[in-house]
């Protein structure tokens, strides 16, 4: 089956852009969407590696999360309680890191087809026709079971707070520099809970979206 | 296709709730489903028509589309410059309607599998553990073609001035009775931009969640 729809979208090239909640298994199902399709597939790593290979330095991806810029994030500590990690850790600011990164995505969705997980991608090719653009979230005992299943904490209340605050980082970030509000459905085409949607459902619903464009 | 899927579903009530923008085709996609499944489809005159053989008053759903309390109602009228329709007209106060109208989407509901569009029952059925929770979307222009093809209005301002309305008016009366976010993703389980989801596809993958989990 995918090797027909593969076939089918020739046509026209298309961007699958992926927000997620932290834990909610979005990195997971854009891979496999991205394999499926026969695509690259772009996170946070990826996307360093590629600044590279076009050119710019890697760091513009490095020790630079979804987070809200520097100088918020100084605020921020008092507000939190502590000191957010990587703040005021670069010579070049912010605004120009995310200008780098939107160019970096840019370069790459103009050689061909592509899915990307995070960093705003769904704003940033905003103008692009081809664009598909999914939020994956879900209720947060899935998350907090997800996180420890994938060995990155033991205890729940860990998991817990992590989760909360990668995604309190993330809503921050995307808010910050694209004007809109994270986790809005008006923003993406689909979204998905993934506690009740299989993985295969979600990857067959963008297929067949795009599929019906070409 | 349906008929497999429709007896596979057997073991488990289901509820689908949608809600939607105004113009987004909403209606139009749960009467599908709802024909597809072979179960019952309810909206506001269809509960009207409920409430009745159930021994409630019809009137509950009479004259009270999805707006904010006729108290804030009154305030809003200073706000946009205009009286608000329905406010003041009936004996009973918001929030006894409220209550009589999710007791009667909870009667049906206990019935069998069912599809509801809008009066806030993704809400309301928030413990069924069928339950199937929707949001329909579209930009703003494409909103505004379907409702002048529905013939609801002519002019382009006009059906752009009812659609931002009727949606100011839903996104006040959800918030107010759920203390939820209207629109926003984590309140659904499925989010579709109609705009480029075709109304199949939509339906197709409703149908492959209640089939998952039977």
């Amino acid at each position: 089956m995918n090797s027909d729809i593969s076939s089918d979208m020739q046509k026209r090239d298309f961007v699958v852009v992926i927000g997620r909640e932290y834990g909610s298994g979005g990195r997971r199902i854009g891979k496999q969407l991205a394999k499926e399709l026969g695509v690259p597939y772009y996170d946070k790593s990826l996307l360093q590696q590629a600044a590279a290979r076009l050119g710019y330095s890697p760091k513009i991806f490095e020790n630079k999360d979804e987070r809200r810029p520097s100088i918020i994030r100084s605020l921020l500590s008092f507000t939190y309680g502590s000191t957010v990690a990587g703040a005021n850790d670069s010579s070049l600011s912010d605004e120009k890191i995310y200008e780098f990164q939107s160019r970096v995505i840019q370069d790459l969705c103009a050689k061909g087809s592509c899915v990307i997980v995070g960093r705003t991608a769904d704003y940033i090719m905003r103008q692009h026709p081809g664009l598909i653009s999914v939020f994956i979230h879900a209720p947060l005992e899935h998350k907090v079971k997800h996180i420890i299943e994938r060995g990155e904490k033991q205890a729940v209340e860990d998991a817990k707070s992590l989760s909360l605050k990668i995604d309190r980082e993330r809503e921050a970030y995307y808010n910050y520099f694209t004007n809109r509000h994270w986790g809005r459905c008006s923003n993406y085409h689909l979204s998905f809970d993934s506690s009740i949607t299989p993985d295969d459902t979600i990857i067959a619903t963008i297929k067949s979206i795009i599929t019906s464009r070409n």
